[in-house]
């Protein structure tokens, strides 16, 4: 059972000072003097947070140092760790939940603003594209979901988020250590293997966008017997790549500032920027794919993404423009 | 006080046949034997039907005939009068309502089918687009949505599905007399004055529509005194026009069936026919207009619709493609 959380605003600005001074040991008095607090109560706090599964040293005579956090994805472990102005400044935490993405629908529908954040630790309806399940190992993974509102975005551009945000999470992926590239239009891969999925839902006017949902899901700690064996050798994880546990909190928190820069980006300075982006992290482009249209299949070579976001296919017959469907990567010829 | 519906199936089945039978008189004889009641159920279906405000004429020795239905908008009405396979068979009816869309996309978060329609006699709470307010005065006028579920249809094509849904209502308008023209995107205008209006709202993935809601809103019997002060000289109805009012259940059962019939059209023969029957509908085309986007103002000639759906307005600079925002019909030059 995980106790519940830290409610005091108190111990939370004790965290944020010494996650703020990572590995330098803070003293009981400048902790005590910045936040106007007793040492008394500066203790109580450290107690607390020791209580909720952090490690804090205690050095004598010079004070404390943050050892280690929490495998946990709270607003406690996050709030610290997030360097942003909106993405995730309003987090709504949960141990477990149908689908991030479906609960940030209601609140969307009930007025939330850009930039709130769904986080479970166990999802038990998650949803990829289409409709498709997603499975997800509970208190290993990462699976959130961000309200986004852009302002003044035509609904037919609406395809370009969807490239804002697989670019946030395959830059998180790197940072994280492995080797991630973007099969178009959303997965996320790792040595040919899916390590993340994007799901992007909307409400809209057909000339304005209202607002977005983008999910997430990440393989991060998962292990092999986390997976269904129908998905052995097609899905992988941070830590199957790695080998090592990765802190789950800091990647999340690296995947919401990310996907605030490049929105900002986007919002700032089009489409072009993102595209380039896109371009240079793709494992589609230049390989031989097979798309699955509605009832056809188109077989060429994934030529570039034009300037709406939609993949450019040479095949036989000429050049397709691919808006959907689902995409296979052949294998390399030779 | 309104009563409330008749709640038997055969009385319903009663009115239907009479109603098949138009102007013609309909023996008793003949409606018992069609179905399988007694002579005395016939006439106690028609005597709780005259207490539902129906006027139905019993001709000596002969039988009855329907003379006029009350103007009410409910399934008793609206059904008989109905010409189609999906598009109303399911019909949500209230005498007052917040806004007909808001209620529709609770209905189609919830799983409603294609086609099926929400109607209301007052809306509290109407909305026209990008969240403007869109009053009505109660009893006189049609407000509804329907619930539409394109199969396969890719996000950036929904704004095809507005000119969709402005073809309908034009068409029925013109069937009820009234000169009806289309401004684009989906204003309907009779004289330069406002007589509809269409509101269409999706929740989608980037590729793929999940549903549509279009709501519509058309002025057909409202008065003069009906229209907030500010809105005189520029908003019109039906009986303002033709100087009599008109059978609101008709021309509600008209645009259903319409929609149903273009919605077809575009689902099988995609955006061509549509583009060809809306721009002989328009009054925008040819027309100098002022489009004000975000922060700018595009003035210039309406030149034709593009094969997405975008306006072409050629200005001093050239040729600009417009996708959204409010355009303004300027007064013809000469």
């Amino acid at each position: 059972v995980i106790p519940e959380p830290i409610q005091s605003e108190s111990a939370e600005l004790v965290l944020a000072f010494l996650a703020e001074a990572g590995d330098d040991v803070v003293s009981g008095e400048a902790i005590s003097d910045k936040l106007g607090l007793t040492r008394a109560a500066v203790w109580k706090h450290v107690e607390a947070l020791r209580g909720q599964g952090y490690r804090i040293d205690a050095v004598a005579t010079r004070g404390y140092r943050l050892v280690a956090v929490p495998d946990r994805l709270r607003a406690l472990e996050l709030r610290p760790l997030l360097n942003t102005h909106d993405v995730g400044q309003v987090l709504h935490c949960f141990e477990s939940l149908g689908s991030t993405s479906d609960h940030a629908k209601a609140l969307a529908e009930d007025g939330a603003g850009h930039g709130e954040v769904v986080v479970t630790e166990a999802q038990t309806m998650g949803r990829g594209r289409r409709g498709r399940g997603w499975v997800m190992a509970p208190g290993r993974n990462v699976a959130f979901s961000v309200v986004l509102r852009p302002v003044g975005l035509p609904t037919a551009r609406a395809p370009e988020l969807t490239l804002v945000a697989s670019l946030a999470v395959c830059d998180a992926l790197r940072r994280a250590g492995v080797d991630a590239g973007i099969k178009w239009p959303n997965d996320i891969l790792v040595n040919g293997r899916k390590i993340a999925g994007i799901l992007t839902e909307l409400a809209a006017e057909p000339d304005q966008v209202h607002w977005v949902v983008v999910g997430v899901g990440v393989n991060v700690n998962a292990r092999e017997e986390d997976f269904p064996p129908e998905l052995l050798g097609q899905a992988t994880s941070v830590f199957l790549e790695r080998g090592q546990v990765a802190p789950r909190a800091l990647f999340l928190a690296a995947c919401l500032t990310l996907l605030e820069e490049w929105y900002d980006r986007h919002a700032e300075d089009g489409f072009g920027p993102i595209r380039e982006a896109w371009t240079v992290r793709s494992v589609t482009l230049g390989r031989e794919v097979a798309v699955q249209l509605d009832g056809r299949e188109v077989v060429g070579t994934a030529e570039a993404l034009d300037d709406t976001g939609a993949l450019l296919v040479r095949t036989a017959a000429g050049l397709e423009r691919i808006t959907s469907g689902d995409v296979a990567l052949l294998r390399p010829r030779g």
